[in-house]
């Protein structure tokens, strides 16, 4: 089973239970499972005019998600893409209207115009008012005499959803739903087909070719042509809308067909906003899945030409988890990058003493190189020793730059130029280390204390532990003993470099990924360095 | 192109653009691009402890999509699935942070960690106060040391960004965001791995099974088991996180990974509800795309014990398009279904008059079956005929419980014996005709324009136009001529009827997929029932 179902006849029971549950409390439905499943508002009280709409499943949010205060009243559902009974959309407009009507939205398939139909003349034989419109905004086929229903649905359920909401009358609902259907234009483009549960999916479109204009059912589009990108979908599914519509301002709704990743709808945004459409659109509705075709790789667009009042029913608030909003399309202000990412540099200064502790520690690292990488080999990809020493050859260059008679700049200068000389994460954390210090140093920490804070931070971000085969484990005593000073701090660094031969699981850094039999006797190269440091301090 | 994209390296500034164009000028981002991708809040004035987190990209809607009022201030984007650098973390810090401070929230990974990290300390050196929390909510390897930051990190953007918004200072967000980690989990379990843009997709997952405890970046799951649909697949969640929970309420987190269609987001919320995870689950978000790895087949499930006050912090209003809500989870009361399903029967009465002429009528069909079963096999499946005629003998079968002495109560009797003995299409258009004929006709209008109103009823529903090559091309132009009595019309209907035999494209009903030359010559069998009809009657 390649997806999250489970008994295929029970699908779209459990998928409204799912909407119901995650409601908030906010829908129902009607006691009339398996066949009659109406979802509804739990807060209807019948006093406006009741939007009911519906069709068949696998077109997820729709139409469960847009029932709700602001949107309709009751959504009825069928099997997926199949429409729902007669009986089930009878029993959805009887449940919610009262004597302000019903105006029931149908997508033009004549399943759904059947019993939809059929449905509205028995509600009406009870004397409910209930006015019929029916959605054909597809524009992929003009010549066709019977356009399909696709998102351009939405708008319908918006506006006069809006409208019902304030109070209008049954008569002004339906007269603003026939203008908005007559105004409104859609079309969809995919890469793939849909996974129909329970069926073999149909490998229609080629690697390479796209489809375009095509329905919210699986059913073929009207062209396959070559895959462009996402520029050029838009670009394509631009000039089908264009060509119908009118200069002055409409919105857009951008509907992820099911399977797009946000990410692309995010792209396709980018590039809608950038074309002929773009320049046409006031107010824009998604990019999200509202309208879709179960897992579709695809997307639609609608339009509709604004008229006077729409954009305050379109951007008038809902209480409906499928609606993203309608917002204005603005073009935004780029803001300029803030001071401080060229860091600030203590001015030089020279320091014969400092010079030559700085100068000694570098060379020391530089003399390892051959041993560290060696150790290196044992874990990782040898190259610890050729890493230090190359960022120890760059400090030494860059000894008359830098502040060594303020040895709290000192600290920052020293983390600056490791993190700009020194590759991967070690020179970050050196980085680290050193910047952490530093401000440590200037609120007036002694040294010992101001590394040990460094540490601390290292450590926090690095994430490693004592015991963890790192550089820590001989960092960590080494400093817990400088108190008692150098000969102490380097006797525990070297018992801590040791140590870590004996440690046959890492668990921070690259070493992780090396088994226990390969690192076992060997000194962490890390923690080697680290010891070196410390006995030639001691020498010192 | 499998996807919707253009050049793979402007992927993420396309869809930081796309989202800012969405957003109705709630967002926009620092002028750093190629290389420092910030997307900020617009109406932002650093007053108070400003959010900012970040990662690859590939997981969006995170984060852009929580940059908004009572989530982030700022979000920095990275390439997909690989760290932002420091320098664009520091500049997302220094654009956003006043005194009130900023709470760095980063999820477990060396690359964040370390960037994320680095621009903690460089902002720090600006004087800025910098809090930095690690999100590591994995349970998939209990074992592993540093577990991976999944949906959870939502939890510290929703609740932390409620007291940011409410004016909270950072040491007391900083605090709570701790708090929010340590009781924070989340496992995620996919069918099918995700496409890398520009990277062949890994085939890792074989048909009939799922892996469970998968990263948001690709990585292969910690175990794969086999599919066992919906229901299955909470379970397996649910044990693993139940097993790591308190008995205490708490608050569930449902995130599609990107590629799971909306119908199986509810069905598995229905399957999660039911669930022992569920029991345990008081507040609830989602399911909807939040934290995806692009387009994985895949969802993901985070949890944390609510503590006092969490509740008002989930549930307050945020600005932000990626966030769904949080909601009390609650059992609906079903509501029963509405009277009036089973339809009202008028009390039958007897008329022999009525009788006779609609028993005359049925005749006519009857005697027609074999001839317009004929001419069906031209244009369909060679049923008109049979379809009628046993219509007709049901309708004669039933003549004793119809109100016979009540036309306008008739024509409704009618149409619903029609709708529930006539199947397929014609028997809901015929049902509609009678019905709506017998609401004019109530409304006090004379037969001829009764029947008028039903067919235009009918023509609404079917969407049948003169021309079309249906049963309307004989009945518009009797029931027209009826009022020059019933010889006319007659007349009028077989001249309609044999109108169809030259009409070689049908634009409704199943012959629309008939070719030309099939249909040339032959007589729509509808319009040559109604034909023969008013040829019955024109004797009488």
């Amino acid at each position: 089973m390649r997806q999250f179902i489970n008994a295929k006849e029970d699908m779209v029971t459990e998928a409204i239970d799912g909407a119901i549950a995650a409601s908030g409390g906010t829908l129902t439905r009607l006691d009339g499972y398996p066949h009659i499943r109406v979802v509804v508002r739990t807060d209807w009280d019948k006093s406006k005019v009741a939007l009911v709409t519906g069709g068949g499943s696998g077109h997820e949010p729709a139409h469960v998600g847009f029932v709700g205060q602001g949107m309709l009243a009751a959504a009825v559902c069928g099997d997926v893409f199949a429409s729902p009974s007669a009986d089930a959309v009878l029993a959805g407009i009887l449940a919610v209207t009262g004597s302000a009507g019903c105006l029931l939205i149908v997508k033009n398939y004549t399943g759904d115009r059947l019993n939809f139909g059929l449905a509205a003349e028995r509600a009406r034989a009870f004397g409910l008012n209930v006015f019929m419109v029916i959605v054909d905004d597809d524009v992929a086929l003009p010549e066709l005499p019977q356009a399909r229903g696709l998102a351009g649905t939405l708008f319908v359920h918006k506006i006069a959803g809006a409208m019902a909401e304030n109070g209008a009358t049954l008569e002004d609902c339906a007269a603003v739903a026939m203008r908005v259907v007559a105004s409104s234009r859609s079309i969809g483009m995919s890469l793939d087909t849909c996974t129909v549960p329970g069926a073999i999916k149909e490998d229609r479109i080629p690697d390479g070719m796209v489809e375009l204009g095509l329905g919210i059912h699986g059913e073929a589009g009207v062209e396959q042509v070559a895959a462009g990108g996402a520029k050029d979908a838009i670009a394509k599914v631009s000039e089908k809308l264009v060509a119908t519509m009118s200069a002055k301002p409409h919105v857009a709704l951008i509907n992820n067909l099911g399977g797009s990743s946000v990410l692309e709808m995010s792209i396709l945004t980018s590039a809608f906003v950038a074309s002929p459409l773009g320049a046409l659109t006031e107010l824009m509705v998604g990019p999200d899945a509202m309208m879709t075709a179960i897992d579709m790789h695809g997307f639609s667009i609608s339009v509709m030409e604004l008229a006077s009042g729409d954009d305050a029913l379109l951007t008038q608030p809902v209480d409906c988890p499928g609606w993203p909003g309608c917002h204005r399309v603005t073009k935004s202000n780029v803001l300029p990058l803030p001071d401080g990412l060229s860091p600030i540099r203590a001015p030089a200064s020279a320091h014969a003493k400092t010079q030559a502790f700085l100068t000694g520690c570098c060379e020391v690292l530089i003399a390892s190189e051959q041993d560290l990488n060696l150790l290196d080999a044992k874990s990782g990809d040898g190259d610890t020793g050729s890493t230090l020493a190359s960022a120890s050859r760059a400090l030494i260059d860059a000894m008359d730059r830098l502040p060594l008679a303020d040895h709290t700049q000192l600290y920052r200068a020293i983390g600056l130029e490791l993190s700009q000389t020194m590759g991967g994460s070690s020179g970050v954390l050196l980085a680290i280390f050193f910047a952490a210090s530093g401000d440590a140093s200037s609120s007036g920490l002694p040294m010992t204390q101001a590394l040990k804070m460094g540490l601390d931070r290292m450590r926090q971000i690095g994430g490693a532990n004592p015991g963890d085969r790192t550089m820590v484990d001989a960092l960590l005593p080494a400093l817990t003993a400088l108190k008692d000073g150098m000969p102490k701090a380097a006797a525990a660094a070297r018992k801590g470099a040791d140590y870590t031969a004996t440690l046959t699981s890492a668990k921070a850094g690259r070493a992780t990924y090396i088994n226990a039999e390969q690192l076992k006797g060997h000194v962490d190269p890390g923690a080697e360095a680290v010891a070196r440091l410390f006995a030639h301090l001691a020498l010192g």
